[in-house]
């Protein structure tokens, strides 16, 4: 609570809300406390895929600093369970065609992306364009060269762009990083990192190359590899990997199984697997000088659990939408850039592609 | 217990104690239950370090087919504590000099080698030579022309050679194993093994080359590796590994930390990691193409523990030493080949290899 309202007050302030914080009287600190933020920030969901039903919108219910404003879709019906069930007003549903007049729409701060991985590029731009504030789902793009147009266009419309890296805010991950940050243990020594799951009806987006830009690994696959990164504090150095497909039909346009090895600059590997084609894989291990610390699951939704060897970890399970969608309001506030900018999900792609490139090649990449 | 029975009875009656099986009355069965088998093997421990120690010869008291008869140390106070302790008679205790003069003892069955892996070849031949069945600890010995040595010496006397693999006793594993072969969830996909400890004394033979060939790979990387093994039921077909080393003064001679990625001739994928220089990985996963297997830890002494995607296995925890040698023991008794061969040793020696040669030329090993 006494962060809670540390925060509170930070935002407050920075975001230019007068009040005074000079007497700091108790009085004062209580009637804060209780109340909501002055404002919340209007975040319209770009894409109402299963994500946006099952995650996000429940997760913009728990938000202190954000509410869900508007929605872009373009089937009819679930615009209309949306309107209803949400209560958005008709002026904040837009469909693809009508969306570039969000531009006008006072009430929406912020765009969401939640369309299929080869899209958030277009509509990162167009929502940058039209004066919003983008936070894109993860992968950020299908290419380094999409990403970097997303930074740009934000850049130049002076907006913020932060990618949808929910686990950087759940406090199992952040234990992870504060471990290997202060030396909890010494430092690390070795890393392992998979996460995969048996994918379901052959005929949906994430199977399909032009929209998905590939299969497990710019799925899932990339929340082993930014585990490997904070957990380490690192970036690779080089990178080895190696495919297998034992169902080419249903996987005929994207990758099935991977595994990877990374080479940080201290020396430090790690090793990782992905797949979409068997469950049970879901885990950040890493080992230090006199010490261990694991996450399993490490990137489900909820239901995370930590252990090292004095024991488990105690932290509380956080909604990740929420938290995510908070941290961004809050940057948005304060005019700070998110610690999840467009330059971290540029660097995944960046490492995703050479992943790929040294399964094409068999050699391992040498990062620059 | 009647699996007990059924292999005490096989037991004595391939070895040729004249009972007759004809009536299968139940008094018989009784009598036969109750009682202790007609004769245990004579076991003589070379090497009389902590594994022989704290495992094996507590392990021996457990067994049903094997005694501690003889040993064989060039410490006389070792031999002293031991004579005295196990009530081992004079006759049957040898230094490395007077070894060869087990030949001339009747009491001693079966050689079982527990001396740094670079000795294993000598002492195996040794005690083939002496007439001796012979159980060499793993690794089997530090490169494949010894392991053939250790095989053809074994051949020549007529005796059987079995290797350390307590694994592969226990019901844990047996698990793992018969998930693959009955394909209790489908085809495997992927698995990851691994499995290492901090090690202390810097002194200690494990850390000398000469004496122990390698480094944490040989020593606790086997066990990993013949998880792989056993899990997919098939033999690699290509080897990628990766060393780094970041104590170079103690891990002057040997190896530190290593990944490695096997491809199987199916394409199944493997990802392992073995350490000396962190405590916390001692796991076998597998995927399969409807559900997943994992134990962990998997190669304890005990203690194991088992789950797949159905819930907990439930094994009893076994002395896999006891285990390993009842087993010997059996097959001497019925003079019929070990599971865990020779050529079962030699077969990994020859993957280990592969893995330093991947690391020394920087090149995925084909192997033949």
């Amino acid at each position: 609570m006494e962060q809670d309202r540390r925060t509170f007050i930070q935002t407050v302030a920075k975001s230019g809300i007068a009040i005074s914080l000079a007497t700091g009287s108790a009085p004062f600190v209580i009637t804060t406390r209780a109340a909501e933020p002055e404002k919340k920030l209007g975040f319209a969901l770009v894409g109402l895929g299963s994500l946006s039903t099952n995650q996000i919108a429940p997760g913009l219910q728990k938000t202190k600093y954000c509410r869900l404003a508007g929605i872009v879709s373009g089937t009819p019906e679930k615009r209309q369970k949306w309107k209803a069930q949400y209560n958005i007003p008709e002026q904040n549903i837009y469909t693809y065609e009508t969306f570039d007049k969000i531009k006008d729409n006072p009430d929406i701060d912020v765009v969401y992306v939640v369309l299929p991985n080869a899209m958030h590029g277009e509509y990162t731009v167009r929502a940058a364009q039209a004066g919003k504030h983008v936070l894109s789902e993860k992968p950020m793009e299908v290419s380094v060269k999409k990403c970097q147009e997303m930074i740009d266009a934000c850049k130049k419309a002076n907006r913020l762009l932060a990618v949808g890296y929910r686990c950087q805010f759940v406090p199992f991950h952040l234990e992870m990083m504060r471990i290997g940050r202060e030396k909890v243990f010494g430092p690390v020594k070795a890393i392992e990192a998979s996460f995969g799951f048996k994918i379901g009806d052959p005929t949906q987006w994430r199977l399909k190359k032009a929209l998905a830009g590939g299969g497990a690994l710019m799925d899932v696959g990339i929340y082993a590899l930014q585990g490997t990164r904070y957990t380490s504090g690192e970036e690779p150095a080089e990178i080895t990997a190696f495919e297998t497909k034992s169902d080419p039909v249903k996987f005929k346009e994207v990758d099935e199984t991977i595994n990877w090895h990374i080479k940080f600059p201290s020396g430090v590997m790690a090793n990782c697997t992905t797949s979409y084609n068997f469950n049970g894989l879901n885990r950040l291990f890493a080992g230090y000088e006199t010490g261990w610390a694991q996450l399993d699951p490490a990137y489900s939704y909820g239901g995370l659990e930590g252990k090292t060897g004095k024991g488990a970890m105690d932290f509380p399970q956080v909604d990740h939408f929420a938290t995510e969608m908070d941290d961004f309001a809050q940057c948005i506030m304060q005019n700070k850039k998110s610690k999840v900018p467009g330059e971290e999900g540029l660097r995944d792609i960046r490492l995703l592609s050479a992943i790929y490139e040294s399964i094409h090649s068999g050699k391992t990449i040498k990062l620059k």
